[in-house]
């Protein structure tokens, strides 16, 4: 595909940028997100979530363990990491269940997201002021509590689970 | 759940905007949008999906037919605008396959999913510019065609599809 002939950048902030593009004489606008993980997590028979506020939503959510992947980071590494830093998980057999735009009529984030079975503890490291509680559904439960969910990664993940159990 | 204690627009689109929320003492970016709809339209046996250029993923990806909600429309009448004007279905049963946000870390967007089966033929009619490529699958297909996808309210929205049937 062809890169626009023009770029303008009109908001660079800590977590994305905005920038309009020149496409064929007609400007798009676009937000820029690195990317981020999203994991099923597998422990002791159960799928491990977290809920927690998100203040664009104006509510809280369960979701699955998630971030952004930094900057030139392989996405299994950050997925890892994060996994580890939210929910005190690691170790295991990881595989991917895709990468998914999440939002492409207007934003570049894909989303990775991934497997992972045989789960050990490991050392919780949540940032500063993060409110994070972790919600634990046995997986023969997963099925009849979809309902529940509000976040798109989540469900799509969770089904791509159940589908290849 | 409260609001934030202050507000500040960072950037204002034809799109979406930016804004920079304070919420006790940080400040949170956010990208607010007016949501958005997609729907599974079933049509002579066959899922109806687009296959268009997305300047923000830099490929063509295809889709549910799908669209903004315009300010104060009601979600359901803009998927029904929408699935008419982009492959030129209307009428049938409709109902919601659920709302979903697609990336509620910086993102307000709801998605609003629906299912739409015995669809009649209407007036397409493309916005100017638009380049949207009308793809069927048998609904037979759809479980071993789903490898193909790359957006994730479409493959979110085709496992809730498979699951009700």
């Amino acid at each position: 595909m062809n890169e626009p002939t023009d770029t303008r950048v009109a908001y660079d902030g800590e977590q994305f940028r905005v920038v309009v593009e020149r496409w064929n004489g007609r400007d798009r606008e676009i937000v820029k997100h690195p990317g981020s993980t999203a994991v099923v997590a597998i422990h002791d028979g159960s799928v491990v979530l977290v809920r927690q506020t998100r203040e664009p939503a104006r509510r809280q959510l369960i979701e699955l363990p998630a971030g952004k992947v930094d900057d030139g980071e392989d996405a299994l590494d950050a997925a890892k990491r994060e996994l580890e830093e939210e929910v005190g998980l690691r170790g295991g057999r990881w595989r991917s269940l895709g990468t998914y735009f999440t939002s492409p009529g207007f934003l570049d984030e894909q989303m990775h997201l991934f497997l992972a079975e045989d789960l050990e503890r490991g050392e919780q490291d949540l940032d500063d002021g993060e409110d994070v509680q972790i919600v634990r559904w046995p997986v023969d439960d997963v099925e009849q509590r979809l309902d529940e969910l509000e976040d798109v990664k989540t469900v799509a993940a969770l089904l791509l689970f159940l589908r290849a159990r």
